[in-house]
């Protein structure tokens, strides 16, 4: 008879895979990867990607609720201002295309950080005296999540940690988390117009801390730092020399009441990388054209930092060469007027939506200052119905058929955000629902220890 | 008097950063990372970033020649069939990105994987009945490198290993030791045109094998294989247990009196990840529109392997809109002899250059199929003076003004790289200087016996 000796066999890291060797009569069949060893397929995905984990997809799919079939949905949770059709981006962007396009120059590879034209566009751009920018301070990426992909993969390296924003964008950590770097998150404070808790955060510093990751005007928050903040930011990072990430994808995306400050304009010698793109100022997420800006005015990263970043942008072969060839005629030709348009219309959203909000009973608006967003607080003991701010958007989607993102995604439970680039009229009925459902299931003071009473 | 206590203090995974703590009177001044230690800036490149290593800047960096200047350089190293302006892609690929453009419906966010549309497209371009596709077997990425680093990504964990045609093209390795993946190099028989060593293959199989890359057509061979061969590739990767990674970039790049089989359409079992683009056939590698198609018919990737690509996916967010917007009409709108006019180009200058090299002593040319590349052994026994392929192409650049890559950047030593795609005259004027130029070097067997002897 046939005798069948199983081995347990570790494929790779993984769940052990059994291998059957086969012996017949003495004869051992040796098929196997290894003599004697009769394969099975086992293909099993990485850690890596297993590790890569995007919450906000994680918490909306597990959203499972239908709209309210009597009321179109109005979807107010989508960072991508241009799905409503109000918020074009300009002719002088399409027309920079087509020429480049027409041009025919522009349909081989570009150098893996992009044209040295291009780059000296955009250090031309972004430079001034107080952070001084060169054609070899920038690398051009594809998209500001592959600036801030690079960014991280060269300043941290796995069992280090960084410094996140709480809320915050959630692309930080789940990047971190798939190198293997571990996420710090420091406060941000909704009473102080989300400025950061400094002492928090510099309590967080300890010497694996690989960066602080700032980002300024924010998402979620729509908060904008001032000047003095922002100084007060970099005394922590030259404290602990800690080098600055800083996103400023929402860079001069500010109301005009207020000014927006690059963070490398107000320090001498903290290292930062600032990441940047084309896709909100100019209205084209789409096209995936990010930069990352060097500001090393110390020398701090040295050449080190710059040729790591120039050898892992060489895995991809950075963003798409007609993007590229358009780019110095959209940062030079766009009128000012495009910029003044989108900001005034983004005010005016801001001030409608905070006025209507902020008149809902249980629900208290935080007033933004620039970027795309608005965070509003839910004073769930008014709410004992709901357990938390997801199932309260959840029922807000079921009841109203209104969107917003729970704040759970940019881990900070009880709020939920509120994106202000739809059209007015949206956001209106958007309020106005908000409104009905808040007043539907407010409970008052009594109201609320009644229902304590019940339990 | 004050007291120094010098400690040494891992910063992360690296060299050890001194920190000095300074005590006086006995009083620690605590601002540093750690209680009691004073901070130092020491930002280091992560490990990740030093280990992102491509083997051909490093060899072209190291080759610190000049051109001679009295001929003007030619460069037939560059894997960039647009340099030369001989090779325009057709008209109605850049009307398809305007149309795009105009619409002004291809600005914003498409999900990370691709527009449900173009992957229809795409699956529809590439299914056949013996490998079906729909869309959800379509991933688009930012190149088809950033394809082969997903695949790679998904397929295999640090520690495992992947086997890699040498000669091969660079990024497979680059990208692998980035990741920690080791490779393992299978030979490739350039006496039956690049052919696998399939023993050889084997014999590298593991448990640990978490991939066989399989490169048809050929960089830098500009070979391609038979239905036989690829079926005997596909019986050792069934045998073995081991999925293919396919890089059909080059597919369909085949000359006239020979066929191309996507290698998916001849396995009912192996599970494969074809990964291609537009750059090499739509002659627009600056685009960067790449996919990975996800051949899967006995349910052995299963939705793992699907999940986590559209996970990594969501890093850096898919390829640039307005390509996505017009790929379904580059794809059904390119008219065939626009792929046709392509491709006898190549073949008459591969003939042209393959007769003309042939005719040089002391050089064997391997004659090519498809792609866009030739391989040429040179027989150093007769050339004494040279080290090494490296030493004989920086002599060819500083005598002749001739560039072609020396094949050791393909782990193949003793052959050089010669790219088909530049105009006629210019292949022709290359293989002339290269002929002056082997004919002055050239040792006969007993002036090489000579230069023996004279050691
Ligand atoms: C704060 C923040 N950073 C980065 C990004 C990513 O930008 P991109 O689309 O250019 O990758 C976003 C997009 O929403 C963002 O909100
Ligand atoms: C064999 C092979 N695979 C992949 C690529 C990368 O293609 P892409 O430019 O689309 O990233 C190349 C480019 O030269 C190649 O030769």
């Amino acid at each position: 008879m046939d005798s069948y000796l199983i081995q347990v066999n570790g494929h790779g890291d993984h769940a052990p895979v059994l291998d059957v060797h086969l012996k017949t009569n003495g004869n051992s069949i040796s098929l196997g990867k290894v003599k004697g060893r009769k394969p099975r397929w086992a293909v099993r995905a990485s850690e890596m990607s297993k590790k890569t984990f995007n919450p906000v997809r994680a918490i909306v799919d597990s959203m499972k609720v239908e709209p309210n079939p009597k009321k179109a949905m109005i979807s107010l949770s989508l960072g991508d201002p241009t799905v409503f059709g109000n918020l074009p981006t300009n002719d002088e962007v399409t027309r920079a295309m087509k020429e480049a396009l027409d041009s025919g120059h522009y349909n081989g590879y570009a150098p893996s950080v992009g044209y040295q034209s291009c780059r000296e566009a955009v250090a031309a751009y972004y430079n001034c005296p107080e952070a001084p920018l060169e054609a070899q301070d920038v690398i051009l990426t594809s998209g500001c999540s592959q600036a801030i992909e690079l960014a991280l993969a060269v300043l941290a390296n796995p069992g280090q940690n960084i410094l996140v924003p709480r809320p915050g964008f959630s692309l930080y950590k789940t990047l971190a988390l798939s190198m293997g770097i571990e996420v710090k998150l420091y406060n941000l404070l909704p009473e102080k117009a989300w400025e950061i808790d400094l002492e928090h955060l510099e309590s967080l510093v300890d010497e694996k801390t690989a960066c602080l990751i700032v980002n300024n005007p924010s998402n979620p928050c729509g908060s904008v730092f001032s000047k003095s903040h922002l100084q007060k930011i970099l005394a922590v990072a030259s404290r602990q020399c800690v080098p600055v990430l800083a996103d400023e994808i929402y860079g001069d995306m500010v109301f005009a009441d207020c000014k927006y400050e690059p963070i490398a304009t107000l320090s001498t010698n903290v290292p930062i990388l600032s990441c940047g793109g084309l896709a909100k100022r100019w209205l084209v997420p789409g096209w995936r054209m990010g930069w990352i800006l060097i500001h090393d005015r110390r020398d701090i990263f040295g050449n080190e930092i710059r040729d790591g970043l120039v050898r892992l942008s060489q895995r991809i072969l950075g963003p798409c060469t007609i993007v590229q060839g358009a780019l110095e005629r959209i940062l030079h030709r766009t009128p000012p007027e495009f910029y003044h348009n989108t900001l005034s219309i983004l005010k005016s959203n801001a001030d409608l939506c905070y006025a209507a909000l902020s008149a809902i009973p249980g629900l208290q608006p935080v007033q933004p200052a620039g970027a795309m967003y608005l965070m509003v607080e839910i004073e769930m003991e008014h709410f004992p119905e709901f357990e938390n701010d997801v199932e309260f958007t959840e029922r807000l989607i079921s009841e109203q058929s209104v969107f917003c993102l729970p704040a759970t995604c940019f881990e900070y439970p009880n709020f939920f955000r509120v994106v202000i680039t739809v059209p007015e009229e949206m956001i209106l009925e958007a309020c106005s629902r908000i409104q009905e459902f808040c007043e539907m299931h407010y409970q008052g003071a009594e109201g609320a220890q009644d229902l304590e009473c019940d339990k």
